[in-house]
């Protein structure tokens, strides 16, 4: 389903860039941004609703699933006297008597997870050293292994792995104590699970609070563990980490706009005169250094994003990616386009946004000098990151490595790769922001662009099909984010060219050109009323008709019995040979069966 | 049910008012506002708790209503060979099957409607003609009634109305060709119509569209008779003509301005330098006069208000005042505070408001300079507005105009006046945001403002309990404006107050007033998710109760077989004798019988 999308996706940024390339044809009048604009629109109209069709038939066409069938409850109230779990079944059995099916209340399992991972390290290293021959087995249990007694190291180890254990089971009965205050609850059909998340449960909002429950293998056990003081402190704690990185990041972002300025730099290093007078020098280091640097910067930041997202309490990964992609996108906007465009301290930036009258004006001057930064930019971050996608330098660089330093004790453990969506998604959209925003001011970086896009059709395609296994499936739900990029991008282009005619003079197109980034946000709010809704939730029409499908299936009785259990957490399954208990390193052996 | 809430309101302004006179007893701090948010915050929760129980509270005790149990569905897809009414009988019968009672597709009636009125007038015309003595019964039928044949008037008047009434019944006839894609939806049970209501029915978002019914005799008709095209233009119409209004009142608003200063009006009128110079005739035309022009035309708005939320395309009369409510608040907001307080032109406000920077400073040198006009404009609007509420002088007046110069035919036509919440509600809380900004600038607005909300309470509650009938039960549904324009209010405060210190140089009292607008923007967003649901809908729990209670009633059958007719179009009722057709004029006599 996702390659679809991002397919699309790409696709449409190509034939978005081939209109514009025509268009510039059509000379610099402001009949063009308003051709533009209705060209535009109406491919967002054909594209969100293909979108948004296949999001339809993705899910007529897909298997019963458990999260179809669940909801996670938050904010039970606290019992008097009885358990959580007694206070759900009354709950549920009291208002949805038809619907309601089982529930499993989430328990605090940081702990035995913790252990369970002890214990897996353990084993692993036990079976490495069993494998190896029998000399290697004893060693000195004094100081520094050598002096004392030779003690059998396998010994050693097995006693470590069953004192873990034991405390695994110690951890586990006394767990009934550690029930929070939030279950998985399943019903019996998909529609009856539509009621009880759609409306509102008790009197009291911010009790029973329902929520769409997640794939099983995608649920982030973690968030559950944490207080609700600790989460609020956190998702606090995010927003500030979040600003400061964004401004801290301006460092890098300044000393790769220095470079851009080949004088600048003479006057701060002038020892570097002589070296920078070589022609092939001083292109280097103008032409491809500066994005080089600013792209290895730039590769800290994905991994970073998915910590203050996971910190911030998604009950998800894919809730986890999708918000990491946000922040990563509006990120690289700030910092890479107008951290670069406007050249300024961090200061500076903020004062030209606290005056919005001026923001045309400053606009229009400065990104028509960052052109030929931005086309570099395209080839050096867009053509390299493809190739680099297609030849997955990095991870290959990586695994070499660690089999060098840590050793060849893994080799089992292959995983299959899934797709970073939260780093790619925001790339692309990028490309496309500076592919709108610069088409009219220097329409050579189009062809650049062209290239970028046709070659990552095919490479993504690629990558998809053969190289990568998603976890979990997004059904379509990155979308949006792709459509407010673009709308965010064609407002930007509108204000710059209000901008630039402004500054040429032309205050009829200037006056002309100001309805249009209006028109446009008014065409966002209709995509929104009339596409939005199919993204958040599939509506009674679809439910039902899965619903009856569903009635005459023999095995679905079979299929509801494991609805069950398909919500244990996975500290809490049975443990075979301390193996399989990890589920996130092997996601394709373990997962839950349904 | 209303009257409980603006006396709490009411209550909580004087409570509030109260305090802030305590606080000012703190001296000029950075404390005080600190104080200040906290014991608002506190009081906002109790009182915004309060609300919400005793709208729970109303739920319970009310009786079954058939709003309870109807949705209006909008949208409906054209149907293919057959009518809206199969269309949508076949969809709520498969998806709904359970839940689903029965249906009124609504047909457009705008000209039975108007022949109705027509016939209306006429028959009561012909009564007052037949209660007169013979001798006027005739007149000429020729040039200004003084040649001709001798025509007996009440026959001529009969056989108008039955040419009316003949009208009518054709149009009737051929109504089936004038069916509207909406429809009054009727379930068997509350929950089963808040489950049709909250879930999306339709794959197509914008069909099936869902809508709470409002109560049948506050539904708005004509709003079924207008296109989807005519209630698309004038809604944007509605916004060009908010506007163009709002800016328009910047004149009269500042001429009154011109009025507080003596000196500049001395300089334009020279003539009357001589009477200005006596004490009285200034301090009536500096303290006085202002006010009351203001006054005159500040009444002339409400009524245009109604007007432009009626064509924005409710479709209920409580809706309609609701908006005209938000409308009316931000209209005094920007054209009595900011318009006077800025003393400047349109432009010159939207330049203050497009440079936000500057705002606090600029706030912090012209609001403590109003301070005597507010002061005035308490008393002069605020204590004259109460007294002439508890005398209803402007009805009086009206009513005895009305009877001089049209007759006094409609003696028995008396209605029961309904409490006007779109013009009262603004003012009230108008005067709260007075008295929140000014209270530490010129503490000696409070005692002013004291006087009023005591009165007020005891006016208002009287008006309710004696004087209006509520045509429409309100649920509490204002409170969410009081709320949003107190928060509004303390957020305007808190810049003031930055601002001045600021001005009187005290940057480390003003730097750490800076968060307390976030603070309260965030207390905000708090109040939203843990209050506002409740406002919107009524939970399951409710829902369900309330459901048991009706199971075990013999009369839920009779109420249900009624229901089925509740939503008809009122143009479509059985004309007895031609006067109880018109519905809107005799609320009380002409319920719709539940």
């Amino acid at each position: 389903m996702i390659f679809l999308i991002c397919q699309r996706n790409l696709w449409n940024l190509s034939v978005f860039q081939m209109s514009m390339m025509v268009q510039t044809g059509y000379g610099f009048t402001f009949v063009l941004p308003m051709f533009s604009l209705e060209l535009s629109a109406i491919s967002f109209i054909v594209e969100y609703n293909y979108i948004s069709l296949k999001r339809i038939a993705y899910f007529y066409s897909s298997k019963r699933q458990p999260h179809q069938f669940t909801i996670l409850v938050r904010g039970i109230p606290a019992p008097t006297g009885s358990s959580f779990s007694q206070t759900v079944e009354n709950f549920f059995t009291e208002y949805h008597p038809s619907t309601y099916l089982s529930h499993t209340v989430v328990r605090r399992t940081s702990k035995i997870q913790s252990l369970i991972n002890d214990a897996e390290k353990l084993y692993r290293k036990l079976g490495n050293l069993k494998a190896r021959n029998s000399q290697q087995r004893f060693m000195r249990d004094g100081f520094l292994g050598l002096f004392g007694q030779k003690v059998d190291i396998v010994d050693h180890y097995e006693k470590k792995l069953e004192d873990i254990e034991d405390n695994v089971r110690l951890e586990r009965s006394s767990l009934a104590a550690e029930e929070v205050p939030a279950a998985f609850v399943s019903f019996k059909s998909r529609f009856g699970t539509a009621i009880a998340l759609h409306i509102q449960q008790g009197i009291d909002p911010t009790e029973w609070v329902t929520e769409r429950a997640p794939e099983p293998k995608d649920v982030y056990w973690p968030f559950f563990s944490a207080s609700f003081m600790k989460r609020g402190i956190f998702k606090i704690a995010v927003v500030v980490a979040y600003i400061a990185l964004t401004i801290l990041f301006l460092i890098p972002v300044v000393v790769v706009q220095g470079l851009t300025h080949l004088d600048q730099l003479e006057t701060w290093l002038p020892f570097l005169k002589g070296l920078l007078s070589l022609t092939f020098v001083s292109d280097l280091v103008t032409g491809y250094l500066p994005s080089l640097i600013l792209q290895l910067f730039l590769s800290v930041v994905p991994p970073i994003m998915i910590l203050f997202s996971s910190m911030q309490g998604y009950i998800s990964h894919s809730q986890i990616q999708k918000s990491a992609c946000t922040k990563l996108l509006w990120f690289t906007v700030w910092n890479i386009f107008f951290a670069n465009v406007l050249s300024g301290s961090a200061l500076y930036l903020v004062n030209v946004f606290l005056e919005p009258k001026k923001i045309p004006s400053v606009l229009a001057e400065a990104v028509p000098a960052q052109a030929s930064f931005f086309i570099a930019y395209v080839v050096t971050s867009g053509w390299t990151s493809l190739s680099s996608e297609l030849f997955r330098l990095f991870p290959l660089l990586c695994s070499f490595m660690k089999r060098l330093f840590v050793g060849k004790d893994n080799d089992d453990d292959f995983e299959v790769p899934q797709m970073p969506y939260h780093s790619e998604i925001p790339r692309v959209l990028f490309f496309e922001i500076l592919g709108v925003t610069y088409f009219f001011l220097a329409p050579l970086i189009l062809p650049f662009l062209l290239v970028y896009y046709c070659l990552g059709y095919i490479i993504y395609r690629n990558q998809f099909l053969n190289v990568y296994a998603s976890k979990f499936e997004t059904g379509g739900k990155f979308w949006p984010i792709v459509h407010n990029s673009t709308i965010f991008s064609l407002v930007l282009m509108h204000i710059i060219a209000i901008g630039i005619f402004g500054l040429k003079k032309l205050p009829l197109a200037s006056s002309l050109s100001i309805p249009l980034p209006v028109l446009t946000l008014i065409f966002n709010e209709y995509c929104r009323k009339r596409f939005r809704p199919i993204f958040k939730a599939y509506p009674t029409e679809c439910l039902i008709k899965k619903d009856r499908e569903d009635q005459n299936d023999p095995t679905m009785t079979e299929f509801l019995e494991k609805l069950a259990t398909a919500y244990q957490d996975p500290a809490l399954m049975p443990v075979q040979n301390s193996r399989s208990a990890d589920g996130r390193s092997s996601p394709l052996l373990c997962a839950v069966e349904v």
